[in-house]
């Protein structure tokens, strides 16, 4: 495998399971007050192009990152809306 | 200009300046409780490696959009660790 390839990967996978840890405190504390709306929204618009541009330029790596990315954005989007309508506080330290 | 190198600066505007507002609500709140420290750190290295790819890859887009997004998340978690130590609080709506 090439050395780019494999940097690649690694970014890809690095920058997307960064969410994951986001969205399980979220899940723990049912609370995302702290997140800015525009922080996902601007996120969101942003991956769909990476999305396109990854698919112009024949490059896996950009599109499977960028589909994840969607994935857990819109997940985060979804648990700042849910947890803010609620009101479900716990104060989980 | 070519569509696709379009799109790329879109995509990276967009992801890029996803951090601004996360940063003014930050400061402004001085507070960034709900926001998970292994988002930024796993992002910050995320990042670290697609700068890396996009130098090995010659993208100059993929290059600038991730020394920006290095930036803005090591500013985020400069914050997350000011305002945890300080313990500065103002319950801002």
């Amino acid at each position: 495998m090439l050395i780019d390839t494999m940097i690649g990967m690694i970014a890809a996978v690095l920058t997307t399971s960064s969410f994951i840890p986001q969205i399980f405190k979220a899940y723990k504390r049912k609370r995302l007050d702290d997140l800015s709306p525009y922080l996902m929204l601007l996120f969101i618009s942003g991956a769909s192009m990476w999305l396109i541009y990854g698919i112009f330029r024949e490059d896996a790596i950009i599109v499977v990152a960028n589909v994840l990315a969607l994935a857990f954005n819109s997940t985060l989007l979804l648990m700042k809306v849910m947890y803010a309508n609620g009101k479900v506080v716990k104060e989980n330290k």
